[in-house]
C-alpha cells in the first residue's frame, strides 16, 4: 500500500475536514451540519449523512472538462457519491445523530487512482470531527458512529491480487473493485468490476484478504487522526 | 428462484429483441447492430457493446415520473446501465466483432425486483440473436460471444441468504446484491451492498454459492432461448 | 383499415391498461390515479386527465435516441402528449370525476404509423378501466365517461384519400392527418397537415367521412374491449 | 376581422421585415438567409424554410416567464414554430429556392389573440421581401414563393362560428382551430381542437367557409405589402 | 452623441413601457410590478426592482441563436441584466417602494452598439411611469425613485476617448466602458475593460468627464418622457 | 492590505500551478496548455488566455450548492470566470504565444472576500510558470507575457477608502469594487459597483490611488514566486 497521510483541519469554516493523502492521490474532504434532512425522512428523528464527490478540472493528467460548465455530473460522478454517502451511512447510527444531516464534500485536489476510496476513509474522518463538535457543544449525547469506515481498492494486475492500485496500475488492470470495510471487520461493499477480463471465485478470496489488511492499516491512521 | 421465461423475437424491427420474465419482473431488451463505433474505438477494428436501461413509468407500484420528462436520467438509471454494458462486454471478444456496436436496450414493462438482473440475462440473448444474424450474413465469421452472461440478485433476508429478492424482500433485506457470471463459472461482477447493516465474509460466501447455482439456472434457458 | 386488437389488463400495477395493436404499431397505455390536481385546478372540485408519450428507441426501423438521454423530450413527443390529453379529456364529465388526476402513459412498443391515434384508441380504454375501478369502490359515483374517443389517421396517398396509413404509405403521403371524434360522431379535433403539397376542400370532405367510418368500426372494439 | 396593418422594412440588419398588427396583436417578422441547410439536405440542391416563435415576457396582460431564462422552450411554442415553419414550406418550391435556408423569426410585441395566424400571414411577407432580394442579386432565378401563404383562426364563440378571435373571445371559446390556406384557395392546414367541448361536421364546414374569405382579404394585405 | 429618443407608452399591457432609440439601437423596455418579492426579502417591508434582458436574433448583423432554443442565457445576458438591475435600484428607496417587485425587461429590437446602456436609460423611464401608477392609485404614497439614473458607453477609439460608440466603433475599441450615473451626478457602476489594450488614468479621467456630460443630457430627456 | 503568501508547483500534473492566499481566501490555481484554440481564431496564429472558476461547496461559512449538482455555473461565477481571463489576456502577446491555448482553473479552497482577485493575481502566476515551461522547451522564442496582472478590491466602508476588504467588510460595504492593473501601473479593468448606495467622482480617485499601492506589493510578491 502506498503512504497515507491524514491532516486534519484543513479549513477554517467547515465543521469537520481533512486533506487525506493516499501516494499522490489528495482529497480534500469536509463536513457540514445542517438542521434540515431530507423530506423522506423529515419528522422521523432519524438523521442523514450524505455525500458529494467532485474532480478539480486540473487533478489529473489531461484536463478534464469542469462539470459545472458542462451543465451535469457524469455518470462515474453519480455511483462515487452514492457510494460515499451509502458507505459511511452504514457506520452510523442514524437515531443516535438524531434529526439533522451531515453533508461530506470530496474534492479531488490531484488524483493517481483509487479517489473513491481516498474519498471514503477520508470522509468518515471529517464526519468524526463534525460529530465530535456536536457531542461537545451537547447536541448529541451518544455517539452515532458505531464503528470507522474504511475503504481501499485491489485488483488483479499482470495476474496477481494487488492492493491499492494508481492510476498506471489501474488502466492496465482488467479487474478491480474496492472493498469498504468497518474498523471491525465487517463488510460494507464490495464492488469487483471487470473490463474485458474476469475472475475466479479463488481470486476473490484472495483480493477479500488483502483488503482485509489494507482496511486494517487506515483505521489506525483515521483513529491517530482524530484523536 | 422466481419463474423465469424467455421470450424471443418480439418486435420486428431489432436485429435482436426477447421478454423476459422473472416473476413478476417483466424485461423487454432489443439488440440494435450500427456500424459506426464511439470516438475512443474508432479506426482501432474493436467492437463496443453498451446498453441503455429504462423503466415505464407505471412499470412500478405507484407511477414513477418519466425521466425524459424529467430531463435527465437518474442516478440509479446511469449506475445500472453501466452495469448492463460493462457485464455484457465481458462475454465478447471485441476484435471478433469487429468495428461495429451493437446497443442493447433493456425497458422494464413491469417490475418486481431484480429488474437489472433480468436485464443483464434478457440482454445477453438479445446480443446473441443480433450476433447470429451477422454470421448468417457473413460479416462476422467467428462468433464474438465467448460465454454466456448472465446475473442474480442476492441478500440477507431475515437474517438469511436468499437468491433472487422480489420488491417486497428487496425493501427489507439491509444487505443485498447482484453477481454477474458467466456461464463457465467466471466471475465478472460482484456488487454486495448494505444500508444501515453490514455483512460478514462467511455470509459473504455463502451468497457467492447461491448465485452460482442461480446463474447455472439461467444459463440453460438462455441457452434453450437462442438455440 | 389495418387489424385491430386491444388486449386489457396487460400490467399488473396500474389502475387499468391495454395492449392496443393497429396492424404493426403496437402501444401499452396505462391509467394512473392519483389524489392530487395540477395547481391551476387545485380546490375547484374538477378533475383532470392528461397522457404521456413516448417511443422505446428501437420500437422504429432504425434506432432513435433515448429522449430521457438527451435531456428533453422532443418538439413531436410534445405535441402529441398535448393531443392525446386534450381528446381525452373531450370525453371527461370533470364534475363527476372529482378532484382527482388520471395520468394516461402511452409508450410505443413496435411502430409502424398512426401511433399517435393508436394511443389515443388505447388511452380510452385504460382510462374507462380506470374509472369502472373507482366506481366499483364508490369513489365516483356518476359516470363521468361521457362518450367513447377514438382516433383515426387519413391522407392523401397517390392522389386518393386513404384511412389509416401505415409507415410506407405515410411517408409518401403529402397530406396527412389525424381525426379524432367522439363514438356519438362528435368531432373533437381536426388536424390535416401539408409537407410540401396541399388539399382541396373536396378532399378534406371525402377524409372526413372516411375518418367517421374508421372511428365507428374502433368505438366498437374499444366497448367490447371493456364490457 | 379586426384591422390588419402590415408595415415593412422595419429592422435594418435582416434580408425582409415587417411588423404585422391584427387588432391588438402585434408581431414582428424578419427573414434571415443563410447559405448552409440541415443536415438531412445537404448536397439535395434543395432550399429550407424554418421558423422560430417567441414572446416577449410581457407581451401579456400578465407577465410570462423569459423561456431563455427559464431553460427551454415551452411546448406551446415549440408547436407552433414548427407550425409556421410546416405552413411557409407549402407555399415554396425549394428546388426554385436552392440549397440555401431561410429563417423567419416571430416574435410577438403585443398579444391579443390569434399570435399563431399573424406570425404566419407576416412570416410569408418577410420571406418573400428576402427571395425579392436574393432574385434581385441574381442568386436566384425562377420565384420560389408559388403561392402567397395566410392564417386565420376560428372558433365557436357562444355557439356561433366566429372568425378570428381576440384573446377574451378565445379564453371562452371551446373549440377553435387555425386555418392556413394559400392564395390559390389550396388548404395547407386544418386545426380544429376542442378543450372541454366538441363540435358537429356542419360546424366544420361554416368554419372553412369563413376561413376562406378571412384569408382572402389577408392575401390581398400581403400583396399591396410587398409590391 | 448619437441622436436619441424615448416613446412611451408602446405596449397596452406593461405598466410602463418606452422604446428608446440611441442611433440604430432600438431597445423595448417594460416595467411589471408584481405584489410579490424574492425569498430572500420576504417579510422585510423592503421592494425589489430586478431587469430581464434579450436579443431578438435578427436584431443584429448576422442572426444570433434565440438563447430560449440555446436552453440558457449566455454568460453577456446574464451579466447585462444583472447591470441592468444593480444600477436601477441604486436609484430606489426600497423602503418608499414597499415590499412588491417591479421587473424591467429589456428586449433589443435593434443593435448597433450600447445596447446596455439604452436599457438601463430607457429601463428607468418604464419604471418611473410604472412607480407614477401606483403612486397615482395611492399604493405608494412617498415618491421612491431618489433620482434618474441613465448610462453612457465610452471608449478609447483611435487613441481619443469617445462618448456613445457604436458598434463599428465598439469593435475595434481596444479599451471601452459603461458609466451609470445618477441625475445628481453620483456615480453607481464603472465599468472600464480592455480586450488586449490598456489605459492611463489620464485616460480613465478623461472619459469620466465625457460620461458625466452625456449622461447629464440623458436625464434631460427621459424628465422630457416621463413628464 | 492583508497578508498574501503565493505557493508554487502545488500540483504535479498542471504546467504551472500555485495556492495563492490572501489573508483567509485560498484560492488554488491551474494552468493546462493545449495546442488547440477556439474556432473563432483557429488558423489566425494568435494564441488564446482563458479561465474558469468554481468554489469548493464549503469554502464559505455556510455550505453552497455545488454547480455541477445544480446543472448550471451561476451568474456570478460567469462574470468572474470572463473577468479573469480578459484580465490575464491584457497581458499576453497573443502572437508571441502561437496558436495555443492556456486554461487557468481558479478554485476557491476557503474564501474570505477578493476571491476574484486573488484568482487574478494567482492566476497570473500559474500562466507564468506555464509559459516559462513553453520558453524552455523552445515552443515560444520571445515572452509573451508583456507584464505581470494582479488584482485588488477597495470599497467604501463606513464611508472611508479601504483596500483589500475581507468578507466582513464587503458585506457592509455599500459600494466596492475590483481594480485591475500590470505591473507598468496601465490600468485593465475598473469594476466600481453600488448596491443601494452611490459614490463622487472624488471618491473614485481616492480608490484608484489605494488600488495602485496595493497592486505594486502584489506584483513584487509575484515576481518573487516566479523566479
Amino acid at each position: 500500500m502506498r503512504a497515507v497521510s491524514i491532516e486534519t483541519g484543513v479549513t477554517k469554516h467547515a465543521e469537520g475536514s481533512c486533506l487525506v493523502r493516499v501516494g499522490d492521490t489528495h482529497v480534500l474532504c469536509t463536513a457540514t451540519i445542517e438542521d434540515r434532512v431530507p423530506p423522506f425522512i423529515k419528522g422521523s428523528g432519524l438523521g442523514w449523512v450524505t455525500a458529494e464527490y467532485g474532480m478539480l478540472p486540473r487533478s489529473t493528467t489531461s484536463r478534464m472538462r469542469r462539470e459545472a460548465s458542462a451543465g451535469k455530473q457524469g455518470g462515474r460522478t453519480i455511483e462515487i457519491q452514492r457510494l460515499i454517502g451509502r458507505s459511511l451511512r452504514a457506520g452510523v447510527d442514524r437515531v443516535a445523530l438524531g434529526e439533522r444531516q451531515i453533508t461530506i464534500d470530496c474534492d479531488v485536489i490531484q488524483a493517481d487512482g483509487g479517489t473513491r476510496c481516498a474519498a471514503i476513509t477520508g470522509g468518515w474522518v471529517a464526519l468524526k470531527l463534525a460529530v465530535k463538535k456536536l457531542m461537545k457543544a451537547g447536541d448529541v449525547v451518544s455517539d452515532p458512529l458505531v464503528s470507522p469506515v474504511a475503504a481501499v481498492s485491489c485488483g488483479l494486475y499482470a495476474g496477481q491480487p494487488v492492493l491499492d492500485l494508481d492510476y498506471a496500475e489501474d488502466s492496465e488492470a482488467g479487474v478491480d473493485g474496492n472493498f469498504i470495510l468497518r474498523g471491525d471487520g465487517q463488510l460494507i461493499e464490495v464492488q469487483m468490476s471487470a473490463e474485458g477480463a474476469t475472475f475466479s471465485r479463488t481470486q476473490m478470496d484472495q483480493l477479500l484478504t488483502l483488503a482485509e489488511k489494507g482496511v486494517g492499516e487506515l483505521v489506525a491512521l483515521q483513529e491517530a487522526a482524530v484523536a
